[in-house]
């Protein structure tokens, strides 16, 4: 992440280093952006509306990190497109989770979210549950980090 | 997020929303640090590292924001402690998206990430997964934002 000075990549801690990744506001607005479709720079930009620097820094490092791949259009040689790599395209049940936790905590009574519905018949996803080997449902406190 | 211009909770995105909250790297690792069982201020402070500065301003906001509430310590009236609400607490899900992409996405074969196991029998947790209300798997792919 920009700016910060800590590196969480040399932490052994999986939860850290998948932060240094994509621990970053834009970059995952911008992994949300290619899932649903987006391909282009200018599409992102205008999707966005986020500085050309700042997301092509982002860009450069969802490619370093290998979320994303730089290719060439199919049309024109001149332009590049970013698309999801399978490591990239895997983050989509963390969003799923970001969108089901704002649903459920950051909206009033009031008013409605956009939020994520299974497209093959436009209805709400299940909501993420953890859970154990066995099949328990895991809560906040039956977890411990290893 | 500090520094940050774009206040995202006035998008109707669920996921932006959640961001607002928790897209900030040292949010998410002090609500992990309070699932662990930390409660104070210096715990927080020795086991994150981080300068007292952010830490204090970090709480504070996870504290306006209600995923974290500030209580008096049992023992020492002067002492504050800092609990998870329940709101924090959902955040779980959340955290354990973020550990097995993380596992999955971020180590080298003879590397041995921290992971979470489930605390009766320490085995690891089943990978999240994203399903239909009738149960289909979804993959990214067979989402759309509505």
């Amino acid at each position: 992440m920009k700016g910060q000075k800590t590196n969480l990549n040399n932490n052994h801690c999986a939860m850290a280093r998948a932060l240094d990744v994509i621990g970053d506001w834009w970059s995952l607005l911008i992994v949300r952006e290619a899932l649903y479709g987006r391909r282009r720079f200018n599409e992102f930009q205008k999707s966005l509306g986020l500085a050309k620097n700042i997301l092509a820094s982002r860009l450069r490092k969802l490619v370093d990190c290998g979320v994303m791949a730089a290719v060439p259009a199919p049309d024109q040689a001149a332009h590049k497109e970013y698309l999801l790599t399978e490591k990239g395209e895997q983050l989509h049940v963390l969003m799923v989770a970001l969108y089901q936790w704002g649903e459920a905590n950051c909206f009033a009574p009031n008013e409605r979210p956009i939020t994520l519905v299974d497209r093959a018949h436009g209805a709400p996803l299940q909501p993420l549950q953890v859970k154990a080997q066995d099949g328990r449902i895991i809560g906040p406190k039956d977890m411990l980090a290893v």
